[in-house]
């Protein structure tokens, strides 16, 4: 009945809720010998912080890491490591009201059916945005592992709201801008659109949603186990466990629907004694495994639910059709705070690929 | 390391090759007391089909199913269910020609790079599309334990190459008219426009992607263990492990990325004294579990990657640039027989997570 | 290549080492609704305390238990529920010296080799003893779900070195008199001379082992799922899991391979309109499947490993031959302080089965 | 709720009835370019078959392996391998009147229970130990496997009824006097001992259980995965998943319950450059890690409960108190051929934690 861990080779078992004690992770099955400190993933939790206040939640969230097992003297023992960030500044009274009107949008309703109101709702509890700290804690391990086998994961804004990016950035682009961005878009220009797109909504006390593209480079061709462990389908899997995800597509995606055979299908060529495809519309993947090519995914979040707008609701103790207001602070788009979550859930998967398929050895050796 | 098992109340395990001696799968958590003959798994075997044999491929598929284990005088037993359907009509020759040459498109390439060419490569074998009649089966009796409490699925083909269903067609309609289109449309005139399109690619050596939903009518709300067996994110993973599929979305989909959050929220109202929404954006499922509505996915697929067309590839044992021409009978679009494939997908994964959430009970009480 | 959760319906994940920060365990999967406090779980840690001191370790445990988790106002919400204790009064310096000089009978060799030598070898680190506190923290709440369902988990201890208890002591009183024996034997004069088992091998430096009875009561026929998940597998495996088990049984275990058929077979008859068995010798489980008769299994523990003696052992460095002596508090029985530990077990492996045959279902009536 | 899949990176699946159309396998993450024919397997099959006939049952089981899926041209593929052998030469009638009557011992009240009378109670059904034959075939590939790596697992019969070894039967003559024997005893003195306990018991229309002992040799050290995958509790796991299984054992196993800490620490020398232990009480597993001594475990069986006696028991229709005489070809002792279900066993479990530890590759090199 259990649903709180993932992976098989390297297994994230999580816990936590947005006004409870803390948020958790623990790793299972991360290789002894990596060099790991709280630092490390200080650093990666830390890009999920807003990157642009006015566009953000005014939420206060220190989210300093403690690693509570599994390291010793600056490396990973083989033994499962737990790390929590404790949760500070919360104010759980407004949530009072809403705790038999669920507000539209969220897992208010769906929480309280399945758990027979025993779920901890105050902001949104086990479903709450928040838990993705756990994820990106996750995936700051996983993305040191990678570099062990010089896998880079990045990820960035592609659109929000009704603002696509203008041009496919280069890949320095994406690595130099992105963070630089409060949107988190690499193409400057797109990026300013954007954030006039998040203030237009958030004036008008509403909000919107966005894609997120992420790309995984210097992949090892072998990647993934078919059929039902395909790379694709446990990267999917991975993505739509984030709060607000509604679309995953590799490659062309839905546009390959649209496409001919001949136009969609990746030729192969050699380049440098290597064999590559000469177009990427496979997103990296053929038949749940990777070919070498850059693993190319995008997520689409839907628009963040909490808005100020009256909405329609239900009273769940007295079955009458009521209104709600969601008070409470809230993010008029989620997106540019989703952009961490993403590259570590990305990193996560492939990292547990990469041990599974043995191309990351169960002890790592010294320097 | 193992990727051929899937589920957890229910555990659907598959086997078999396109050219070996059959297609398999192993049933495991079924609950004891389902009436359930050959008969049953046939009839949806039978809807994989091709419908418009000119639009299909040739290969004279008679895929008769036989159960091995776990019945018992019509009954399923409690123990696990093992069906085959026996591999005949296979044309093995040709496939030598593409031993070392990958089809671009096809898993040729990565399969040989992960199994180190030990892989079975005739017809594609472990990657074949014809490994989802074991997907099938295994829907056949999902479909069945999903009907002890009265949930239907269904799906429809919404797109192929550049036609579009022009309509959202009723449940009715879908009922009704999917299964007598040979490009499983539910709206007669698209249908037409379908066919054309793929004719037309086929004409050119070509072939035809293109979209199918599929809908499950009468979920009761509070299916989907979160965080991580969210409802939508089991289906999406089970989606991208049929061949071909490269994007899957939920509800408003990708299309909810664009829309504010006060026109993408399914504000909550009473019907009949049961809560419902407006709108159904979200598909049916609110932070990974089911709301009640009906629950929405769409499914894209790539075009066939085997066309007539010469295209480049590289010989493995030479490494040299070389072209290939893919010979063997094949189809210029693969999604009307997807079609049954996308139900019986949905219908395993809901079927797993009514049992895990116990609505349906472990042994079947008599009629 | 995880190895720290178990269970299926119920999953325990466990984390922290010896002289690290914490010992902690995650359960997921807890019906929602239960009324749960540190108290509950805190009275069972506490059972874990040596009962009389001069037997026992010195080290001051305190073990405070903290749930950081999974529980609001009062009961269990249905998300995973996190628990901790602290590591307080521990004094690594001493191990340093047995960093490569592995102790005999300990983990340390092994752990070295397979970690490459990256393990926390203080007190034993992820090997110790004290992780058991996770176990018995899980078996609280496991407990607790049993109770539900009247189901009753005992244990005793039944032989410490040579010492064997004179006769079966009845289920009242182990009820009563276990926890109040220092050796945790439920025959008092039985116990006595237990004690003075462990006091004449500590006075000589020396260790002893012991065998601990584990029984369930009122448990329901019909738990276990053949053929792979057997009740008694999975319990077996469960307390194979306690450092220093070396066998386990149930009912006549080893001595039925003495018996004759005639003499094993437990006959049914009907006691008050109930089937029941005139022996039980199967230890209440036939095929894996409980039988409704009292499960019983035995657990086999070796002596100590610490002892005060010098022992031959090799110096993983030099790989010269040394000899070492194991400072450090130890204890000269840890059989005692197993009991707990084993009852948790059982508790938590019947309370798994219990959710996954639906007994106890996903969310808890009130009152 | 599914029990018929054990392991983690090999995966066994399992399905078949005594009485049905076949007992079957799947084993899916086995490494490509394996050597791998039907006749490897039907040589480990052929061992189950009873060596002295009138020791044995009468019915005549061919045994015939098929490989259904997973090899091509002689060598595994990396796809799942489905195996199976069909029934022949069932009589089911006579088990008609078992089918309300529980015969004592056998696993027929519980599975009536557990499945509310759908269960196959033919012969046992899915309890028969005739599904043990899935586990020879699975154990098969393992052997194959752990001979890439010079691991050798071995088998013998230690007890039969009161008859028990009198020495310790050195390796060779494990190897060479075990299937010359119809008891399966390496000490040809006691086999003739053995022997006879079973005609006596068979004469009087009774049954004898034993003791079976399986050493695995070459065993590297640091396979185990700690906590709870264990290497000895991964195996005992297994083991009690054998019918009729009662009590498993490591090393000096019970004994060591009455030992001194002295006594029982294998203290570590060095021997032609490699750390060996002086004793082996340990069984070659610490910590639930293998320490490159030889693995030792073993095995009690309950008798066989078929007798020829007539037993008291309940008419489950009529909840009235009948008798029963078992009709039926049975053996009078089992042990015999459950010598190479318990060598299966013991291979499986060290393959799939040879491959999780990556001491075996995904893919196996040629020649």
């Amino acid at each position: 009945m259990n649903g709180n861990s993932i992976g098989k080779a390297l297994v994230l078992t999580c816990f936590g809720e947005s006004h409870g004690a803390c948020v958790g992770a623990v790793i299972d099955g991360c290789p002894a010998g990596l060099p790991l400190t709280e630092r490390d993933i200080q650093a990666e939790v830390d890009k999920r912080r807003p990157g642009f206040t006015l566009l953000s939640t005014k939420r206060r969230e220190e989210d300093k890491v403690e690693i509570l097992s599994g390291v010793y003297r600056g490396y990973t023992t083989g033994a499962s490591i737990c790390m929590i960030v404790r949760n500070v500044d919360v104010k759980s009274e407004k949530y009072e009201e809403i705790r038999y009107k669920p507000r539209p949008g969220h897992a208010d309703y769906t929480a309280y059916v399945k758990y027979g109101g025993y779920n901890d709702y105050r902001g949104g509890g086990r479903f709450s945005g928040r838990i993705t700290v756990a994820y990106v804690m996750a995936g700051a391990i996983a993305k040191k592992l990678l570099s062990t086998i010089n896998v880079e994961v990045l990820a960035h804004t592609v659109q929000i709201g009704k603002v696509k990016i203008r041009r496919a950035p280069s890949y320095e682009e994406i690595r130099k801008n992105t963070y630089q961005s409060p949107v988190r878009c690499a193409d400057p220009e797109t990026a300013r659109l954007m954030e006039k797109e998040i203030l237009e909504a958030s004036r008008e006390g509403d909000s919107v949603g966005g894609i997120i593209e992420a790309v995984a480079l210097n992949l090892p061709a072998g990647l993934g186990e078919p059929i039902f462990d395909s790379l694709d389908a446990d990267i999917a899997r991975m993505m739509f466990n984030i709060p607000a995800v509604k679309g995953v597509e590799f490659g062309a995606g839905f546009q390959a629907a649209s496409m001919r055979g001949s136009e969609n299908n990746d030729q192969y060529v050699i380049r440098d004694g290597r064999i590559i495809t000469l177009t990427n519309n496979s997103g990296g993947v053929l038949g749940g495994i990777s070919n070498g090519m850059p693993l190319i995914v995008r997520v689409a979040f839907k628009p963040t639910p909490s808005i100020s707008k009256r909405q329609r609701t239900v009273d769940l103790k007295t079955m009458k059709e009521v209104e709600v207001e969601v008070a409470g602070r809230h993010d008029p788009c989620i997106v540019p705070r989703a952009v961490p979550v993403v590259e570590a859930c990305l990193a996560f998967v492939l990292a547990d690929h990469a041990v599974r398929s043995q191309r990351i050895p169960r002890v790592l050796k010294k320097g």
